[in-house]
């Protein structure tokens, strides 16, 4: 099965990435290695969940940005390469999570992008993960994930 | 001498890496490069030096605990790939260090994980690194490690 | 035209890059991706622009020494490569903003080195990116800059 049947099975549609909001682009890809830039939950133009996660934002509402940020990622990757069957594997993600002050949980609200990933690609979706607190996010995300792939 | 000799030269046991606390792998290995899941200190299922440095956790302690995640990431290497001597290259360290409001001397702290790995390798453990500052941790860790290394 | 000729149409000279401030080195290549250690802004031995922005240090001071870490960045490759001709792409910036409470103009900030890597490089400067707000930096640098580049 490929990934874009997997993804209607999944009833998962990939709508188009929205653009970088600075001067860098989506996708680099070298030798068989892309790095995508950091992504952050827009919806409708919307930040999704804005605030800091233990405080505005709840881990549950922080998950689910995460897994849009996942989401963002394939659509980046789609438009880059054509197709994600191109992608062979998931390798690494970092997720930079909004934290309140003594929030910990940061790989709670990382699943939300890692579980979508492994959904999506299965075996080839487990990847390699570093997940963080930081104090503030560009646009005020509750959380930011940055990923790295390998592809054909 | 091989990379096993030597870590008995140092006196150093490597112990089965912590598992992962979520929906990720410890080790991905895409081309020659290996990309680890950020480490942090668990000593006996119990986060070593758990808190924030420069308030609860001394840099010391905390160096200490950077030393233990490159511990860590050796015994996770060695766990992926059968034995150290497949690891040609440390390539890259990112050092997130737990920071109470004014430390600014994180490059101290990530000192614990460079010297361990150049004691260990050699020229071959000099990386290229990135030490931050961040206001959280997963599980209230004092210091993250995430490695890049090269293998043959 | 060279990437030396660019920098003197640009009026960009490069100094001899900052030494590690501990157990690490500037570069190090493998294959053909180069993994920087992270820059902070530094003249004269002295950081540029101490402090949070958003607080003591405002945009346009961050955004400066921004575009200096990109330099130094830039003198790094050179001393280890020998020339700039042998970067074939700026892949990846990871830029760490000290960041006071509230302030989520981290890609503004990132910006400065983004702008000064396109300058130089034109299209094979443009690259992916992630930018995240931190707590406190080494030396309280304003700003810090991880760069990854692809070399012939």
């Amino acid at each position: 099965m490929s990934i874009e049947e997997r993804l209607k099975e999944l009833g998962v549609e990939l709508l188009p990435p929205p653009k970088p909001v600075a001067s860098y682009v989506p996708v680099v890809v070298s030798g068989r290695v892309a790095f995508l830039a950091g992504q952050g939950a827009i919806v409708d133009g919307e930040v999704m969940y804005p605030g800091h996660v233990g405080a505005e934002v709840t881990i549950d509402q922080a998950n689910e940005a995460a897994r849009r940020c996942g989401l963002q990622a394939l659509a980046a990757l789609k438009e880059e390469l054509g197709s994600l069957d191109r992608v062979s594997r998931i390798v690494n993600l970092t997720v930079y999570v909004s934290s309140a002050p003594g929030f910990t949980q940061q790989p709670v609200v990382a699943n939300g992008a890692s579980d979508l990933l492994i959904e999506v690609f299965g075996e080839a979706g487990r990847h390699a993960r570093t997940a963080v607190g930081v104090p503030e996010l560009p646009l005020n995300l509750c959380v930011e994930v940055s990923v790295i792939a390998e592809v054909d």
